[in-house]
């Protein structure tokens, strides 16, 4: 189906997967690629509703499973509308964030099993995973010292977990990927960003080398 | 877990449920019996809101299997919010348009398969099935012309689906019907209301003889 390729960035916050996704684009734009660099609900009207609702700090009844579906179905509605497009058109889709956090933090860390959420998962993506998933390694502690500096942007609900929480993302995401060692490589996100974008590069190279 | 029983009306539109679900709330609290009578999304407020992005007229580019999986959200946090409480207070809880809705509607007509519907609601769901669900069959022709009659309602997305649409929902209520024989019951809704609401009473009566 698709002539383009599909990646994905994931990993905890402020581990800064954000911004080496958009310094990845712009290199590769100025390269001569065709980037299209998103991140769900990615402007995607049916998806941004949804998502609202996940992250409407008055919703504090809202059940883990319920969640889940949501965030399943606001990515089946951005993957239907934006994503498949774009990889029929041929382009480079970089996807900030996919399936593998909802893994990690609903199946994982929230204890609903990684494989019950995999299966909503399947229902909403069908066949359609990352060819390259990079996986921007950080510990917790480090990554939410990064997101204080960031002070000025609106905290949601979901900023209010606390630290056990993230480790257990964490080691949600190391398991992920022992289990899917060929899709999803290792980025160590402590270093500088400049090193954090080289090993990201170098990642990237032997996939897109056909691709301008 | 529960102490009360969970029963679920099923059928096309215009079959007369909801008429027929009011009237046996309403005999069977006369006489003495502690009734809940609901409907997804039943005032549950995050349940509520997932359901206007579904029936949003304007969200034509909706995806089968997005709304499939908001149809699951929204159920989930209903029975969370809503119905298992009522279970665990020894209620009986009449629920208007269950799981196989979704089954019918979604995984047969729209033919999304029933298997993977099925496979998302029993996350939504975990092995909380109705013990009897009531399904109200009758000839998709007849239940539209009944619903012609109610003229002063307002015509959302769902309705608008042609008739074709409305008999592959009866062919699927009818599949699932051969699937689950023991919960499934069938009610001729064809016939006067009174006759109908008779049938309904005699398939609750071995069911709740105990719980009053």
């Amino acid at each position: 189906m698709e002539k383009g390729i599909f990646i994905t960035a994931e990993g905890p916050e402020g581990a800064g997967k954000t911004t080496i996704m958009n310094m990845l684009a712009e290199s590769l734009e100025s390269e001569g690629y065709n980037i299209k660099l998103t991140r769900e609900p990615g402007g995607i009207e049916i998806a941004e509703q949804i998502r609202s609702v996940i992250l409407d700090k008055s919703n504090t009844k809202m059940d883990s499973k319920t969640e889940a579906l949501l965030y399943a179905a606001a990515r089946r509605q951005h993957l239907v509308e934006k994503v498949i497009p774009a990889l029929e058109d041929g382009y480079i889709v970089l996807c900030d964030r996919f399936v593998d956090s909802s893994l990690a933090y609903q199946g994982y860390a929230r204890g609903l099993g990684v494989d019950e959420v995999l299966s909503i998962n399947e229902f909403a993506i069908e066949k359609l995973m990352p060819a390259l998933t990079l996986y921007f390694d950080i510990e917790p502690e480090k990554g939410l010292e990064r997101i204080n500096i960031h002070k000025g942007r609106e905290v949601n609900r979901l900023d209010l977990e606390d630290l056990a929480f993230h480790e257990k993302v964490r080691e949600g995401y190391l398991q992920l990927q022992k289990r899917y060692p060929q899709r999803i490589k290792n980025v160590n996100a402590a270093k500088s960003v400049n090193e954090v974008f080289k090993q990201a590069q170098e990642l990237l190279k032997p996939l897109i080398i056909s691709k301008k």
